[in-house]
């Protein structure tokens, strides 16, 4: 099993990137590794981290590097080698099974969308973010690759999330909701009322709209939504659970009780902060490309690459991708057999 | 200046809604009340009070009452003479100068634009939802009276946002933001892309796309937004904001030492929790209604109740919707002469 690993993806690339490799080389011994970056950067982390002519690695070169504040649509043309580019070109050549990157999200997904293609039957890929629920978690899908969907869309993502929840979550039957703006059958915007009996005919588990509130709760395992809701959803969470460290931050240290009680509770706290990590997990795997792509956070950790490499060794083991292509099948909802429906509502 | 209050409306009616009133009444002493509601269940509460035959008080029958699991769409068929649909006659025929509900959101949405219909030269209303900031506070306009939004709409809430920040910010040159999924100016859906422009060109302050983590920090004063994503933006905050509570409580309660840290910390965490309170503001008005009308939280307290009624008057005062009407002509964006810009689109 060869995985790449784009080494210079990441607010901290090389050096975090590097370190997770290494850490992945050494507890899981039946992972390859072919590290794409520029090659003569590499070489100190190779030494530094002590993983300088290992057996189960390969150097891939590339000279550059798509920065994070770079357009997805044009990082594609404007750098035909980057790190980013060339893990793709892998993936599409079948030369590896999977790729990682920490690096920049849209331009992995142009440059995936481009090079590697969709699975066969599925019309558009979805980013899959795992988030914590009272007692669990669940899956948004989609976390931010379309910022326009079709109904079509929204099927696809919610089959191939429920594929995805049922390896993360250890699911049998994982429930799959519809974001929307109500509780009720008919509540919500053109496309959920347009999406909704399909999703209701189709997808097993449906259990309807689901608000933005309750899914906290555990309304969901799934929750499906278009890009640009999703990514909503996303950030609105992160920028609150921010915000509020910064407050609970201000009104601790307001008198020296408070700093006393906070001080006894230094542990509770780096809990609590666990509970959003996306450490454990790695990343956000995008969905319905065809090679398994395990998307990290820009501010990754050495730990959080070590865990997004195992996830994507595991989604290769599990057959991710063949259980998709066979779910969609099932479920007669290839692009071309949710045409129709397309057009009905046309 | 008479105000309606729907006395059947929120959770805990018409026991919260009354005492409400009665704290209103003493304080603003140039405000009248009519009291909307079901006149013989009103009675006790009226007496319990201490408001039976006050001066500023009148009390208008409505047999009906709209519940919260109701379809707005159905609702004001349905029951034609509910507390909600009373309070949208005497705002209609100008017997109030502005209402005030903690009833079904929807409902009174629908309600209000068949009965009392939008403002000259405004399209759609929307909902304008103030929420915490680092340092601060923001408007979220529109956070759900609208799942379906054209740029026309956008812009309006845009304009309309201004002026309630404006009154409510006590800020005389608010920043408005496009909720968006990144921060460059190319980047979002469809219809954002296509109110950019539009924005960039009429709104004085527009900062541009604003990500929905960054506003948290304090990005934008105004965050405009189709209806949906608006309120997946307030959902989300929403209950993460009560799962926090839940894991906190989950933390910190795994032993006796953090126990302890957080029995110090009992008015810190109360201070937190007024940050995401609506109680001081007491809801959100419904911008663009040919009247003022104040939209309280379900769960409404008293104190939520009289700010909400507090509100109102001042919106009243403070000539809102004039200003609303001033503002969108002189930008040139009254929807007529945003009609241009809706063909060139299409």
């Amino acid at each position: 099993m060869k995985i790449a690993v784009d080494a210079m993806g990441g607010d901290f690339a090389p050096g975090v990137a590097m370190e997770g490799t290494a850490q992945a080389l050494a507890d899981f011994p039946d992972y390859e590794i072919v590290l794409v970056g520029h090659t003569a950067k590499l070489k100190f982390y190779l030494e530094k981290y002590g993983i300088a002519g290992h057996p189960r690695i390969t150097l891939h070169h590339a000279p550059e590097v798509v920065e994070m504040r770079e357009l997805s649509s044009t990082s594609l043309r404007s750098k035909k080698h980057s790190s980013l580019t060339e893990c793709a070109r892998l993936l599409k050549s079948k030369e590896v099974d999977g790729m990682v990157t920490a690096g920049h999200t849209g331009a992995t997904v142009a440059a995936t969308k481009v090079l590697v293609r969709t699975l066969p039957g599925v019309d558009r890929p979805a980013l899959a973010a795992s988030m914590p629920a009272q007692g669990g978690r669940f899956l948004v899908v989609d976390a931010g690759a379309n910022t326009d969907c079709t109904p079509t869309n929204l099927v696809q993502f919610a089959l191939m999330g429920e594929i995805y929840a049922r390896f993360l979550y250890k699911k049998d039957h994982p429930r799959v909701g519809l974001l929307s703006v109500g509780g009720e059958d008919v509540k919500g915007n053109d496309l959920t009322k347009k999406v909704f009996p399909v999703l209701d005919e189709r997808v097993p588990n449906f259990v309807g709209n689901v608000e933005a509130d309750t899914v906290f709760e555990g309304a969901a395992d799934v929750l499906v939504s278009d890009g640009f809701s999703g990514n909503v959803f996303l950030k609105a969470s992160e920028g609150l659970a921010k915000s509020t460290i910064y407050w609970l931050k201000e009104v601790m240290l307001k008198n020296p009780l408070r700093m006393t009680g906070a001080k006894m509770l230094t542990n509770a706290f780096r809990e609590l902060k666990n509970y959003g990590s996306s450490e454990v997990i790695g990343g956000a795997p995008l969905l319905g490309i065809n090679g398994i792509c395990i998307i990290g956070h820009g501010g990754s950790t050495p730990l959080s690459v070590r865990n997004a490499i195992r996830v994507c060794g595991e989604c290769i083991k599990f057959r991710l991708n063949e259980q998709i292509v066979e779910s969609l099948q099932n479920a007669h909802c290839t692009t071309a057999e949710l045409a129709e429906i397309e057009r009905r509502d046309a």
